[in-house]
This record gives structure tokens, C-alpha cells and sequence, in this order.
């Protein structure tokens, strides 16, 4: 059995699990909150950064989102999220890596900072003046995301791939925590609600953060 | 023909150099310098960072040095550079990711912008504190590479792969602004010396970063 390392809120670790969910791989989860540097983690993740899988029957573990999404694709290849030419899985890297790097960076952490972390762990509340920088951020990465769905139902094509639960994976981190304003991106709205629908995204609706609670809309598949 | 956008200090685009040259795949140099925000180069690489390759008679474009690295890897599989069982291709992933992240993170940027940026664009001596910083961060993955060249010739196995030319690439730079001292990490600097004096590396060791020179052992196969 697979074991996941992850919390509810980590947008690599959702990533990982869109994915598992999409090719139907068993695993359970195990809560990991890096912050609180547990020092066993690190023999499984030398980053100390979540997600990291395990699997102890066969003595495999592995770090880093990509690595193991790429090790998943290359050992389940029956419900390929690698898809089209080598130029389409190259576009498909591509915005995971705009998706892991750049939005991650403008618009995951620093919502995660002031609004988890702060209120979570320091009782302190969040500065506005981040929170409005990362709102800004938001509104290119989706004017982004439709002008990529201008031509086709998924990001790369008429078929899911990695892009798309990459690019899920971050916006449901960002939406949980107030972050995105769905207003006017009815085609991006259209397309993430296609993917709420997919039962790989209903464990991750229905979690909450300890005290921490989504706006009403999170977990609405007609938000 | 492939065209690279890169400059010469730039580890993202040694690692893909080191690649191509591995695999023997013709491609010609364009300079590109980021923080000039060439407005044209959003065309190729959307967030604007190097590398970037086109070709033009094919009409393709791809931008993310892992993105490249992949696809050169799935469309010349003659010479392959992830090798091994799915595992070990998962792990020399996470340590590509290892040296893109981290290693960037707390060695690569810090140097390239006190000693590169500061140095040749704003006529500013670094500051002492972040250099220090630096030399501290390199010591800690010195060690880890260490360990893992206690096992075997190379990052993940005895053939060399993607990890050793990402590692590579960013110690590179590093080496160029003085970052790396050399003295008791022998293992490393034997892996690195065997790297230095393959083929791929020499056009990179030759070039210089405008009026910036590196330390006299950088070009070095025996230092």
C-alpha cells in the first residue's frame, strides 16, 4: 500500500492526488505539516517539503511532485495524463511548471502565509496589502487559463491531462482561502467546474484545514 | 534547426546545453538576457525566463528547462539520460528538482544577483552577509552529494543521467562567481572533474559573462 504524505492544504500534494485519483492507485493518506520539521520526514523527504509517497512493502520512497507524478505515469500507463505529441506533453510540462513555479510563488504561498499560517499558528491577522498583491496576481494567471481554453476543452487538448489537475490543484488552494475572484471567467469557471464534478476531486472538496473554513462556493460543483 | 535563448551564467540553460551536447543535437546560441524583458521573448517563453528553444522550419517552441530536457529525452531516446528502473528515474527527477529548487534557491540566485546583477548592471559591490549566506547553503549540498557518490560512480546509478548534468550546471555557475570551495570534498570534485572533461562541458567552461571573470581553477579539468 501507498502512503501519502501531505495536509489538506498543500497544492503539490492535491496535485499527486488528482492524479492517483485519476488512474484509480490505492494509497492512504498520512498528515504531515512541514512547518513543524518532524525529524523523521526527512529520511523520506531530504527537502522536508510535502508530498513524498511510500510504499513500505516494497521499500520505495519517493519526493518531489513531479517525480512522482512522471513515476506514476511511467508505472500506470493504462489512463495516460501525459498525452499527444512530444510537442503537447512539452506544452503540458510547461504550465505545470508555470503552475507549480510562478503561481505557487504570486498567488499559492502568500495566501497561505497570511492566511493560514498567520491565523493558524500565530493568531495574527493577514496584510491586506499581500493579500490584495496576490489577488492582483490571480487575475493574469486567469486570463492565462482562458485564453488556453479558447481552443480546446483542456488546457492542451480535448483530453484531461497533468496541466489540468496541476493547474486545479493550485486554484483550489487559492479558492479555499477566499483568493480567486470567479467574476468574468465564466470559460475558466466552465472548465474548473468540469473538474470538481470528477470523483478524484471530491475527497479534497470535503476537507477542511482545522479551523480554517472555504468561502461557500469551495465545494459547490454549480459555484 | 534549434535555437536556444540563454545566457552564459544562466544554470537552467547549462543544464539543457549539457543535455543537447550529450545527446549530440545540433542547436545554435541566441543571447538572452531576462532582466532586459526583450518584449518578443514572451512569445517564446511566456514568463519570460531562460532557456527557451525554437525551431523555426517546425514552427515549435518550448519554454521550462525541465520541459526541454523531457522532450529532447522522448524524441532522441538513442543516447537516453533517464536511465535505470522506474525508481531510479524518480529519484534522479527529485534530485533535478534538488538542484533546480533548492540549490537555485539558496546558492544559484543569491550569487548571480550579488555578484552578477549588482556587479555589472548597477556598478554595486555584493553584499558580505548574503555571500556568506551562500558559501554556508553550499556546504550542506556538497555533503549531500557526497553521500551519494559513496554508492556509485555517478548521481543515481554507474551510467550518467540528467542528475549529474543538472547538478553540474548549477555548480557551474557557482564555481564561476567563486562560490564553491573545492577543499575536502574530493569525492565531488572527482565526479565533477569527469564531468568537466566530457565533450558537452568544454563550450560551456570557455565562455565568459561579460566583464566578469571566473576564479583561474573554473575552466580546469585538473583542479
Amino acid at each position: 500500500m501507498w502512503h501519502l504524505y501531505q495536509f489538506p492544504l498543500c497544492p503539490f500534494s492535491r496535485k499527486v492526488r488528482l492524479l492517483l485519483g485519476e488512474k484509480g492507485i490505492a494509497y492512504e493518506l498520512i498528515s504531515e505539516y512541514p512547518w513543524e520539521k518532524r525529524p523523521g520526514f526527512r529520511d523520506i523527504s531530504q527537502t522536508g517539503q510535502t508530498p513524498a509517497m511510500r510504499n513500505s512493502e516494497r521499500d520505495v520512497a519517493i519526493a518531489d511532485s513531479n517525480a512522482i507524478c512522471e513515476y506514476f505515469e511511467e508505472v500506470e500507463p493504462a489512463k495516460p495524463l501525459l498525452v499527444g505529441s512530444a510537442e503537447v506533453r512539452a506544452e503540458t510540462r510547461r504550465l505545470i511548471a508555470w503552475f507549480d513555479g510562478r503561481f505557487y510563488a504570486e498567488v499559492g504561498m502568500p495566501l497561505l502565509a497570511e492566511k493560514m499560517i498567520k491565523r493558524l499558528f500565530y493568531r495574527q491577522p493577514p496584510d491586506a496589502s499581500v493579500l490584495r498583491g496576490a489577488m492582483r496576481a490571480t487575475t493574469e494567471h486567469m486570463e492565462m487559463l482562458g485564453a488556453a481554453l479558447d481552443h480546446h476543452r483542456w488546457l492542451v487538448g480535448n483530453a484531461i491531462s497533468m496541466a489540468d489537475l496541476a493547474a486545479a490543484a493550485h486554484l483550489s488552494v487559492a479558492d479555499y482561502l477566499g483568493g480567486i475572484d470567479w467574476a468574468g471567467h465564466d470559460q475558466v469557471r466552465d472548465w474548473y467546474a468540469a473538474l470538481k464534478s470528477r470523483p478524484s476531486f471530491r475527497p479534497l472538496l470535503d476537507e477542511r484545514m482545522g479551523a480554517l473554513m472555504p468561502p461557500a462556493h469551495y465545494g459547490d460543483v454549480n459555484f
